[in-house]
Parts: C-alpha cells; sequence; structure tokens
C-alpha cells in the first residue's frame, strides 16, 4: 500500500470508526496554563543557538512535504528504505550543499543530518553516513586527486559509505584483519577478507545504496605490515548497481531497530584497485615501491585518521539529546492529560504526583544539560579545525577529544535511560508503538554502542586527564581551559568539605560548580592511587588500567562532562536573562535541577568526599523539591522545544493534548484492524477436539 | 513462507555461502575450562525445585518439535499469531490439563506457561490469559452455575480473555467506565461503553482468539452504582468466529514487542447478557431484585476479586527471571568468546576485563535471587489458598500480596534494567534481533507496567508495613513469619552500626541478613516520620502519602523483597551443600554477591544508618572483587541452567560458542540478503541529478 492509499484509508477508517464519540478532552490544555510564564521564541532560540534559523527552515520544510506527514510502524525493511530514500533525496534536493560551503560553514551538514533525524533518526544515519563518515573522511584523508570524489559525493552522484567495523572486530580498530596487499609490478592494492570475522560488518549504506565505500585494511607491503590504513573504492557498478567483481554486499538483516539503515556486510575477495585508492594524505608508497609516512607510530597516525570524522561523534551526540527530548515531550504531555486515582473522588494527572515528577522533570534536566554539552562541543570543534589542520596532534585538539569522548558516552547513556523512564512513565500506552516510544528507544539504545562502545570511549578522557596530571606534577603548567580547576594536592583535595548549611545554601552556581570540581578532583587522586596499587600486582601497565575502570577511571569522565555542562549551563541562563528574565528564572531552575541531580546519583560518592550525612540528606530532598516546583512549567518547556508535531509522530503525544482520540485514530488504520484472523480455522479444529 | 520453505531455503544459503570458510572458535570452550567445578545437574535441580521433572519434560516436547525448532524474528504479526497458536494447541495437546488437576496442583498450570515462555514469552502469555486470568477467575468469582465454563476452558473449547483495562484506565481499576446495567423486568445485564475512554483496550486474546470473556464493569441497579462486578460473556459466534451483535472487537496493533499476543479492544453497545453473567460469588442480585455483597466495601471486594489471579501476578515475576536468565545467558556466552583488546599483543575475550565482569556477572547474581523471590512466593502462594479460600482477607493472604506485590515490581526492574545491561555488554552484534536480545528486551519492558504498574504495586507493600508497625505500636503481637525482625523502638534503630572492619568481615550471612534487615526498618521509621510531617501540610492523609514517595514510601517494597531473598539465598545454598559442596561453594558467593549488589545500589543510603565512609568503600571493593572472582564461573553456571539452544534461538549464545557462525547463518538466511534494491530506479535517478 502505498502512502496516499494509506491516507486514504485511514480517512476512510476514520469516518467508519465504530468508537462512542468522545468530547475533547482539556486536560493537557488546563495542566499547561498552571506554569509559570515562559517565552517559547526565546527560549526556541537561545536553546538552538547559531542553527535556529536554518533549523527552522528544514523542519519547514519537512513539516509541508507529504512525504513526511505519515509514519508507517509497520512497514517493511525493503520498503522502509525505499521511503526512507525518497525522503531524504527530497530533503537534499531542497537544501544541497556544495564542498564550499561544507568547508566554510561544517556545520551546515550536522543541521541536515539532524533536522532528518528530528522524523526519524534512521533516516538521520544514512546521510550522517554519506555526508560525514564518507565525504569527511576523503576531505581529511584524500589529497588533490580524490577532489572530484568529494564534489560527486556532494551533488549526490555518488553514495558512500565507511567500512571500518568487521564481525569480528568493533572497537579494536587496529586489529581489523581486512588486508590491502600493495602489487608494486601493477602499482595496484588487491583487498581481501581473508577470514569470516573479517567480513566488514554493520556498514551503513553497503547493503543496497552505495556505490563507493573507504575502507580501512592492514597494508601489506613487502609481507611487511604498514598498519590500517584507508582506500577509496567503488563498490556497486555505477549503470546496473550490482555488486563489482570481487565485492560481495549483503544485508545484516534486522535490527532492534532502525532498520530503515541498510546496514550490510562487505566481503572482498581478491578485488584489485589502483594506486590512487590509497587515501594518501599522511601514508603513501613512493614510485620506487617504499612505504613513507608522516606519522610513524601506526596507533597515533589512526588516531589522526579518525580524527576527520569527529562531525560524526558531534552528530550523534546531538542525536542522543534528540531523542531523549522527544521522549521526554511525549511523556511530559501526555502525563499532564492522563488522569489515574486523585483527590477527593476526582481524578487528577499523573503529573501531579510527586513520584512522577521526579522521574520525568529530572529527564528534562538532563534533555537541557545534553543541549549543554551540544554547545560546548561544537563550539569547541569549530574553534580546533584550524588547529588541527595545522597540527592533528595538537593540545586543543587532545583536549576536544577527551570532551567529546565523554560526552559521547555520557548523553548516550542519559538517552537510553531517560528513553526508558518516559516509556515506563506513560505506561501501557508507551508499549504501543504508535506512542513513538518504542521507536525512540530502539534509537536511544544504540547510543551505547555505536561509534565507539561507551565504556571503552569513556576511558579516553580518564587517560586524558592522567596524562595532564602527570604533566603538571612534572611541573608542566595546564593550558587546557576546561581542566583549570584541577587540583594536584591530595592533601588540598582532602580536606575538602562543602560549606552549605540548608537547601537554600545548596543552590547557588558557585557552591554547585566547586562540588563538581571536586568530583573530578577527587576520582582523580583516588584513581591515580587505585592504579599504582594495581601497578604493583600487574604484570603490565594495560593491566592495571583495567583493573581500576570501576569506580574509578570509568567516573572520571562522567564527572568531567558533568562539571562542564553545569557551568555552560548558569552562562546560558545569563544568555537568556538578557532576552526574557522570567524564562531565564525558570532555567536557572533547571540548571539547579540538573546539578544536584548529578549529586544525587553520586550521593554516595560525595558523602565519602564532600558532604556529611545531613547535607546528603539535603541534596536528596532538594532534588525532590525543584522536581516538584517544576512539573507545570515542565510541558511549556516541551512545547517550546518541539517542532511540529507531524515530525513526532506520536499518536500519544501531541501538542492538542487529544492523545486517546490519535490512538484511537492510529489503531484504527492499522491493517486487519476488525478484520477475523485469516487462521480462524485452527481456532474451530482446536475448539472441536481435533488437536487435543 | 512456510517453515519448512524457510528451513529449505537456510540449507540452501548455507551451502551457498559466500562467506570464507573459518575453523572452530574455541575461545568459548576454553573460558569454560578456566571455572571452579560445578555439578550442572545438582544446580539445575535445586534451580527448578519441585517443578524440575515437569518443566524438563516440557522442554523436552518443545525441542524435539519442528514447531519450535525455527524462530522468524521478521514475521508479520498475523503470522505470528498463527504459529504461536500451533505451538499453543500442540504443546496443550501433549501436556493437557484437567480442572480437577489444577485445583489439586495449582503449580500445574503455571509450568505449561513458563515452558512454552522459555521459547517466546508472548506465547507464554497468551496461555496465561486463558489458563489464568481467565479460568482463575471463573473457579474464584463463578459458582457452582459456572462450572461447565471451567471444564469448556480446560477442554480449550473455550478459549477466554480477560477485559478488566481500559483505554482512559489501567492501574485505577475501580474507576472502569464500563457499564452493566441490571434490567430486572429481563433479569438481564445491558453492558454498554459509554465514552471511548472506557473501550476495553490490550485485552490479550480479544483481538483474534478468544470467544469468552470476563468483563469488569460498573454494576447499576436501579440506578445506583454497586461497584466494579465481573461478568462472564461470550463475544464471539463459536461457529463462524465472528463477533457477536453489540461487541465491537479489534486490535490494539503493533507493540513494541510481543506482537504474537492479539491484544484488542472491545467496545459493547448495549449487549444483553443473562442474569447468570455475573459471576456472583460475592455479590449477587435477589430474584426480588436487591444487590446483596458478602463484602460490602466495593474497594475491598474489587480487591478479593483480584486475588483469584495471584497466579498470573506469580508467573509475571517468573516470567521476569526467565526474560533476565536468557538474556545474561546470551551475553556471558558471547563475552567469553568474543576478544578485544588484550595483553602482550594478545587479544582476550572481553568477559575477562574487571569492567565487563561487574557488568555481567551481577546481572547473574540478580537471575538467581529472582528465583529465590519465585520459590518464596511460590511456597506462600501454595501455603496460603486455602486459608484464602476460607477467609480472603486473612492475614496470611495480606502479607502474600505485600510480598508478592514487591517482587512484581522488583523483578520486574531488575530484568528491564539487567536486559538492557546485556545488550550493552555485547555491543553491536546485540543490536542484531538475531541476537535475541531486542526480543527480551521488548518482552521485559512491559514488566514495568502490566499487571499493576510497578510503581503504583510496590506501595502495596509499605501500606502492608504501615499497619503492622501501628498494629504493634497499639500493641499488638506480630504474627506474620517474614517481618518478625522489625523493630519498633526508633532509637534503638538510630544508634544501629555495623560493626565489620574488614572486607572479609562483611562477608557472612549474619552480618549481611543484619544489614538487609536493619535497611528496612530504617526506612519504616524515616518513612513514618516523613508521613506525618507531610500529613501536617496536606489536606488530606492520601496527599501526605503520595508526597512521601521519593526515597522513602518506594524504598520500602525493594528493601523487603531483597532481604527476603538474602535469607532465602543462604538457606538454598545449605540445601545444595548436602549434594554437593563444590557446588555450594560458588553459589555460597553468588549469595555473597546479590547482598553486597543490594548494598552498593543503596550506598548513600547505608552510609546514612548504618556504615562509616570506610566500610562503604569495603561495600564497593568487595563488590567488584567478587564479580572478579565469579567470572569464569558464571558462564558454567548459565549453563547449567540452560534448556535447549534451540528454545533460546540467540545467533550469538549459542552453548556450542561458533557465535559467528551463526550469526552469518542468520544474515545469510534472511530474504533478500543478496538482492539489489528493488528501488534501485530511485538511486540511478538520484545519481543523474533528476532530483537534484
Amino acid at each position: 500500500m502505498n502512502s496516499q492509499q494509506k491516507r486514504l484509508e485511514q480517512i476512510k477508517n476514520h469516518i467508519a470508526s465504530r468508537f462512542p464519540e468522545s468530547s475533547e478532552n482539556p486536560s493537557l490544555e488546563e495542566f499547561r496554563q498552571e506554569g509559570k510564564y515562559i517565552n517559547p521564541d526565546v527560549l526556541m532560540k537561545h536553546y538552538l543557538g547559531s542553527r535556529y534559523e536554518r533549523m527552522v527552515s528544514i523542519w519547514n520544510t519537512m513539516a509541508n512535504s507529504p512525504l513526511f506527514h505519515h509514519y508507517d510502524y509497520e512497514i517493511e525493511r525493503e520498503e522502509a528504505r525505499k521511503r526512507g530514500f525518497q525522503r531524504i533525496a527530497e530533503l537534499c534536493s531542497k537544501h544541497p550543499i556544495t564542498p564550499e560551503q561544507a568547508r566554510k560553514d561544517p556545520e551546515s551538514k550536522f543541521d541536515i543530518i539532524l533536522g532528518i533525524a528530528e522524523y526519524d533518526q534512521s533516516e538521520g544515519v544514512r546521510v550522517l553516513v554519506h555526508l560525514v563518515l564518507y565525504l569527511s573522511t576523503i576531505e581529511w584523508v584524500g589529497t588533490q586527486k580524490h577532489k572530484n570524489f568529494i564534489e560527486k559525493g556532494y551533488s549526490m552522484q555518488d553514495i558512500g559509505c565507511f567500512a571500518m567495523t568487521e564481525l569480528g572486530h568493533g572497537s579494536n580498530v587496529s586489529c581489523v584483519e581486512t588486508t590491502a596487499t600493495y602489487n608494486h609490478s601493477t602499482r595496484e592494492f588487491i583487498l581481501n577478507s581473508p577470514t569470516s570475522t573479517s567480513a566488514k560488518w554493520w556498514i551503513g549504506g553497503a547493503a543496497k545504496t552505495a556505490n563507493m565505500c573507504v575502507v580501512f585494511a592492514q597494508l601489506y607491503v613487502n609481507q611487511e605490515s604498514k598498519g590500517v590504513q584507508v582506500f577509496l573504492v567503488p563498490i556497486r557498478d555505477k549503470n546496473t548497481h550490482e555488486a563489482l567483481p570481487g565485492v560481495v554486499l549483503g544485508d545484516c538483516g534486522k535490527k532492534i531497530s532502525m532498520d530503515s539503515v541498510d546496514n550490510g556486510f562487505i566481503i572482498f575477495s581478491n578485488y584489485r584497485v589502483p594506486y590512487d585508492s590509497l587515501l594518501d594524505r599522511f601514508s603513501s608508497i613512493s614510485p620506487e615501491g617504499k612505504f613513507k609516512s608522516t606519522i610513524k607510530n601506526n596507533e597515533k597516525r589512526l588516531g589522526v585518521v579518525m580524527g576527520g570524522i569527529y562531525g560524526g561523534r558531534i552528530i550523534v551526540v546531538m542525536s542522543a539529546e534528540q531523542n531523549l527530548r522527544i521522549a521526554t515531550t511525549v511523556a511530559l504531555r501526555f502525563s499532564a492529560l492522563r488522569k489515574q486515582f486523585g483527590y477527593s473522588g476526582k481524578e487528577v494527572p499523573i503529573l501531579t504526583y510527586q513520584l512522577h515528577k521526579y522521574r520525568l522533570v529530572r529527564q528534562l534536566g538532563r534533555v537541557l544539560a545534553s543541549r549543554m554539552a551540544n554547545f560546548i562541543i561544537n563550539e569547541m570543534y569549530i574553534k580546533i579545525l584550524p588547529l588541527g589542520e595545522a597540527d592533528p596532534e595538537c593540545d586543543e585538539v587532545n583536549e576536544f577529544h577527551a570532551v567529546l569522548s565523554a560526552y559521547k558516552a555520557l548523553i548516550g547513556w542519559y538517552s537510553v535511560e531517560g528513553t526508558q523512564a518516559c516509556r515506563e512513565a506513560v505506561g501501557g500506552l508507551g508499549y504501543s508503538e504508535y506512542s513513538a516510544l518504542g521507536r525512540l528507544k530502539g534509537n536511544s539504545d544504540i547510543h551505547a554502542t555505536w561509534d565507539g562502545d561507551n565504556s571503552v570511549l569513556i576511558q579516553q578522557t580518564a587517560k586524558y586527564f592522567l596524562k595532564q596530571f602527570q604533566n603538571t606534577l612534572k611541573g608542566k603548567k595546564i593550558k587546557a581551559e576546561t581542566i583549570g580547576f584541577l587540583e594536584t594536592n591530595y592533601e588540598v583535595v582532602k580536606s575538602f568539605a562543602a560549606e552549605f548549611k540548608s537547601k537554600e545554601g545548596l543552590l547557588n552556581e558557585h557552591t554547585l560548580v566547586k562540588l563538581a570540581e571536586h568530583r573530578v578532583n577527587y576520582l582523580l587522586h583516588t584513581s591515580m592511587v587505585k592504579l599504582q596499587e594495581n601497578a604493583a600486582n600487574s604484570s603490565e601497565m594495560l593491566e592495571a588500567w583495567n583493573n581500576t575502570q570501576v569506580h574509578h577511571l570509568q567516573e572520571i569522565g562522567k564527572a568531567y562532562g558533568e562539571l562542564l555542562i553545569i557551568k555552560r549551563f548558569f552562562d546560558w541562563v545569563r544568555q537568556i536573562k538578557t532576552e526574557c528574565s522570567k524564562t531565564a528564572s525558570v532555567m536557572q531552575n533547571f540548571a539547579y535541577l540538573f546539578a544536584v541531580d548529578c549529586m544525587e546519583k553520586n550521593l554516595a560518592l560525595f558523602q565519602e568526599c564532600a558532604l556529611s550525612i545531613e547535607q546528603g540528606i539535603m541534596v536528596k530532598e532538594t532534588l525532590v523539591n525543584l522536581c516538584e516546583n517544576l512539573g507545570y512549567e515542565s510541558v511549556k518547556v516541551v512545547d517550546a522545544l518541539s517542532p511540529d508535531d507531524r515530525l513526532m509522530h506520536s499518536a500519544i503525544g501531541k501538542r492538542d493534548g487529544q492523545a486517546y482520540k490519535h490512538m484511537i485514530n492510529a489503531v484504527e488504520s492499522a491493517k486487519n484492524v476488525y478484520a477475523k484472523p485469516s487462521w480462524a480455522n485452527l481456532i474451530l479444529e482446536m475448539r472441536k477436539g481435533s488437536k487435543l
């Protein structure tokens, strides 16, 4: 059934609805009116920051295109991919990007990806793979001779994919098994997948769409390993769209979610490609057949190569925020209209209950916090781009890498945990696919895994910190702006004690920032102590490192990420204040909420290093109070931050508050809703005892 | 494609595999050999307890039936329901239950449901709805005249469903809107769904399968409300399988998971049913038209009625354990064979890393703990059944209700959280549907919601406790066995301090049980204080109650549930010790692990009420050590507790450790794996620029 037929059937079903007529449900609107004043335009502008205008324009294109008006929750993979491709083609044709624009304004790519991801993250991923993973890799690792591939990529004559992960290797990229053997006599490379685990796996676009591919493979020159290098190769015939000889392309099959991304596998079998396939900015082979590299160390070189696709990771963090924001919008709106139990015989919205506010308002705090993380990494990115171009291993790039690694993990976890909390908070109707929460849960789930497993990646932050710390011990001065608070004297750290004496005393920027800084310092010192202790019992440093993860090194990235968010949150409130003090005042409470949330989550640690038991109780009670007090405003906040309902396509989370009506529509529009089962004969037979 | 064709295609694909040949992967077997000796038979027998023989026999039936050999992860709802029905029919025909057997041995129902749920929880649910929710309700609330329906239910001539929840009301059953108006002149009831929100919703079996239904509706006699009563009514014609006149039956549509359950909605429109439809054990209408009830209070009566379906809740708890056990099996096996990074240039299984063990071994501790919860509720159930028959409001039933409510929530949450942890721990391959983790996540998700929202239901436990507490303050002696530890003197509670001085000192039954008891006592007293404080600021007691949830009343059920598990866990270890001391010794460490896990999760609270900061650090370190030390054994434990691989149908979690091979098989067996997309023309067009 095409989408026009679908809509016709929907209308038919609606007219023929078998449900009793019901009047409009005023509950959401009534709830909304209870909240303090928030200026939605001011909030939205400050929330989107520099991307406000472009984002709104992209959202408008989508909201006005019939291709985006209907979301089919029961579509088959093949059809989902087709329709996704159509939507992508439409959007990219209306908001085209040129290579020059991408260079001058790197965020232009981000916006188109996040625009379509607002409708469906899996479609955003398809654009991301092409525009960022594929094209940015060529832009970063390629040289002059690869320029025409960049042109063809932006004009969509080529569609590219990014073949790094294999069936047997994910996070540990330097051990991929795909080989590229240099043949000097023909000046070719021969690509091979020598084992079944060496098949490239999960390659977005490879299963059905892409004709080009960047491939990570172990280079062998004269039987000598030269580490992982990157090759740009065609994989499908441009005219027939068939896989090229020597290349096997297949579909990785059904996933928990995001089936619309055609993740595929690639097997190379003596696939010969010309020398120019090597993206040779950092490594090359001379006409005499001698391998050269500007970065000698294989691991370091791989790190620098990956630096070219930081944009992908930034978008991953932004789409984690997006997921959680949409889920929170659905859950808060529904909880404001869903009435259950109550007082004096009158049912009340479930969002009026303390526990429910505690569960959901907290998530909204994390949504806003995730946005702060986005600001931080976007701004750093723009700053480091030219620096990294000049020196890919400079301090600023390392600092950025540490911050970005922390956020990729932290905001991804917020999204996983928060989306689940939203699903649970709306009860049974959240278990319907039509609520959108299933899709959002499935989408957020992968944020723990892709682009570097969270628990592996977040170790990068600890590594950076320890290095900085050791440098200071050696007398070097810390230059990195974001870690100026670092306290190298353990005695000073140990003697820290929070000074606040009341709940009110806790709620000020200075106190909350100091506590967040202290958390990092304390974790850093105790991790160092533990690491030294473990080093004495380990045969190599890496073993000691791995044995110092739980409660120590893993926590550093989280603490650091949350600290930077808290600081940035208060700055953001000040910016808003220049335009609307009432909106700023609500946002200030959200900043407090988030900072206290971070303490409460780690209360045992704070009690260990900073708080008395009485202060710990104050933290818990303050968090409950903040959630309580921000319940009504929460609905107004998500209203302000949500684009058109049609992009969210949740039957229960729409702005008009008519969740039951929309759920009935969704159910009555589905296939076979009133049909007798095609297998009714089996039931009749069993009834007659033929089976028993 | 039927399942035979499917298998043929599988074989064809396998022969035609385009992947390189690989040798067998020895990693899982090598890992397994590192573990200490565990006797798998002893462990399995003690794990299943009294149900060992029957469970194994049911599993064997399934493992030997071709209907269970293939699991299709991409099946459409309609087809999934058909095949599920066939499997259910097959299993129920081979393990039939008679009304007498169900009466004598209530667990016989449980086993058939859990048997099939081992293959797919959604199919277990379909049997559960019929055998427990439908039939037990008739058995409990019906009278002599309803006996024939019981007969017809067990012999599968009738298939029943259970219509309690509505679109507008879930947990708050006493406010359902469906009406049953008594018409004295015809001695009939007229059922109506007066509003759209009054439609019965999520009714398992209603969409496609059931011909009978128990309906919860507000009874009106002479325009007077008589509270919610239960009616037994036909909904489909037994011969044509069409919905009866006055009854609208529809499909609730796509869900996050468990699409194989045909959850439906029911709308009644002047549906006239005879007087005998009323299940009249507790309420009846005299021939003169006068309403009578043996339980005057509407709320109390509803509570007693629901008591008839405790079996459903017990199975829910058991299937939460089942979900988490299967997920843990998949994750542990895969993590023992998946190698990534390593030492001295040699990759090692990810399960050798501290962090990974911390994430997964802990989950296995909770699996075993969940089993202890099952023992507790099963044994209490068998004990209270005759007591409840005589007096449905007796103390023992109330105690059971408190324990069961706590476990429904607690074990459900373990399952949700743990299944997610397992998914994340296996990385990208866990995001493939063929890993089974998507299905398990989807199945466990509903455990937070169905059969009473967890956060609502767990309040029942706190309510019970506070009542017992108030009774003791009034001088009554506590009779309930499970709460004998209750300390009514707050001063005694406040002065508690844990005595252990070392990590070794922590690890003994006495210390751990005392700490777990103290947690309940402390929460109870602080909740009472908070409740009194809130009562002073609330217009009604219910408001104060609701404002005392976070950190207080919500926690009581968790603390109580975990305490009973810990006690039971050590008893269980002693039982095993009589047969195999080596197995018992490993299990004792799991008992320690679980007890310490419960402390670590609540460390801030324990620091507040029982532990010094130093002791808190010992708790954290002890948990890490226990997880470390039980890594190798964990794989042996899940081996012992898993039935045939074919019932688990996870490509990456099979016993043979050939995860990559099975994943390739799964992928190559899927539809269109190597096919060019049917929409390739769109790509070719875009390439030519026709869209740009």
